[in-house]
């Protein structure tokens, strides 16, 4: 099939299914960095840093160092520190989330009822310790002004079994105590996290293919970015959801393993 | 002004501000009382039974009995007891809840993923001790088929010097990661509460006089049931708020003290 210059693989579904590699991942990989191709992994998961996604690889059998991957941690804290590095955060999320905060050097309080100065932006990922006094902290900073800012919009994670919640979870509950929208989601779709992914990748759209999962995700910011889009069928996309889907990927996949057939 | 037979009174707002009585709120219910005039306290709160409110009440210097109250967990319980009393419930609430709940005979687990057989509902209500274990209970008992109903749909709770965050919270971040409207909301300004309010008056609709502090509940289900509506300036409504609303009530009182003038 057609070659492209850079790259872009999501990581669960895609790459792995949970601690397994799905068959031909390595090998595809492997074959692409030998002809010098660009390549970047790009998850939505705000549950780790790029540092643990690239050791996880790693282990895996693929090699990747931190700076391959982009994760929706990441590029939320990139968005701050080009975007309002001087800010005050209240963060609602994982301790991946205040790691990349800190590494961009974006000040966050977890106890923003005892700061004396007003809190710019909440932050809101997928977060396993969410309680109500989060969601209170969260609508006390909204009423004094600040914007809120989601790593990912994601309904769900799968796990092992099913699925549990995801951001939405707690996007919604702010949502729902707040009476509006919240100001911003980075992750996939989003044009922020494809303007992160290129730049990593120094290779434009035109040039690049996303190979995803998740047509709503993936492919939609693809689409929407000028990225060429391959779907893989190893993930959480069955025939009949692609068939009733708006969104068309240019390619179907049965899995990575088909990328250089 | 026009004597009705029956009054239906909201209470923080309207009766008492917090832990003090409105002016005139003794004065006007005791006048009813003794022309022999039908009188109940309607709340949307879950925080408490009517036991607590009819003592609250009573402490405050209106003698009333917890027949003489209905608050949305009692509407919720009665409503499963009517409905479905074999069903099995898993509750996102407080211990007033768990009482009311207690007292209609419905069963009701808080480990879902601990029993056997299946959740029938999930129950939500403003609960202050609401975390993330407990929207994954929800999540995977909707899964399974449970139904979702909530108590009330206040967006946030009055409290000294602000507000806190309502069941509003709790039901955004269920339909967050279902992706989905739940199934019910049998507070105000449910025509279930109205109906429960209205059996323990025994009065007809048209007889009744619904007096309350609040536009989108007390009002608008007043005027959806054909009863009286009366808007007291005391609580959350302020002038602004009235002439922008589409809910026009039949009366405006600066406080509960004009309702015998």
């Amino acid at each position: 099939m057609q070659l492209f210059d850079g790259y872009i693989f999501d990581l669960d579904g895609t790459v792995y299914l949970g601690d397994k590699l799905i068959p031909g991942a390595q090998e595809t990989i492997g074959r692409l960095r030998e002809m010098g191709k660009k390549v970047v992994f790009l998850s939505n998961k705000p549950l780790q840093t790029r540092y643990d996604y690239a050791a996880k690889l790693t282990k895996l059998g693929i090699p990747t160092t931190a700076d391959e991957v982009v994760n929706s941690t990441f590029v939320l804290a990139q968005y701050l520190k080009e975007r309002d590095p001087q800010a005050l955060t209240y963060v609602i999320g994982e301790q991946a989330l205040l790691s990349d905060l800190e590494q961009a050097g974006i000040a966050y309080t977890l106890e923003p009822d005892k700061v004396d100065y007003q809190v710019d932006y909440v932050i809101v990922a997928f977060d396993r310790t969410f309680h109500y006094d989060k969601l209170n902290h969260a609508l006390q900073a909204v009423k004094k002004g600040a914007k809120v800012i989601a790593t990912n919009g994601d309904r769900t994670c799968p796990v092992e079994g099913g699925e549990v919640p995801d951001a939405a979870g707690m996007i919604g509950a702010i949502e729902g105590v707040t009476a509006k929208k919240i100001d911003l989601v980075v992750g996939k779709p989003s044009e922020i996290t494809v303007r992160v992914a290129l730049s990593t990748l120094q290779v434009n759209a035109k040039n690049c293919v996303m190979v995803g999962d998740r047509l709503e995700t993936d492919m939609l910011m693809a689409k929407t970015a000028g990225i060429h889009s391959a779907l893989v069928m190893t993930g959480v996309t069955n025939k009949q959801m692609l068939e009733s889907s708006a969104v068309k990927p240019d390619l179907v996949l049965d899995s990575i393993a088909g990328l250089l057939e």
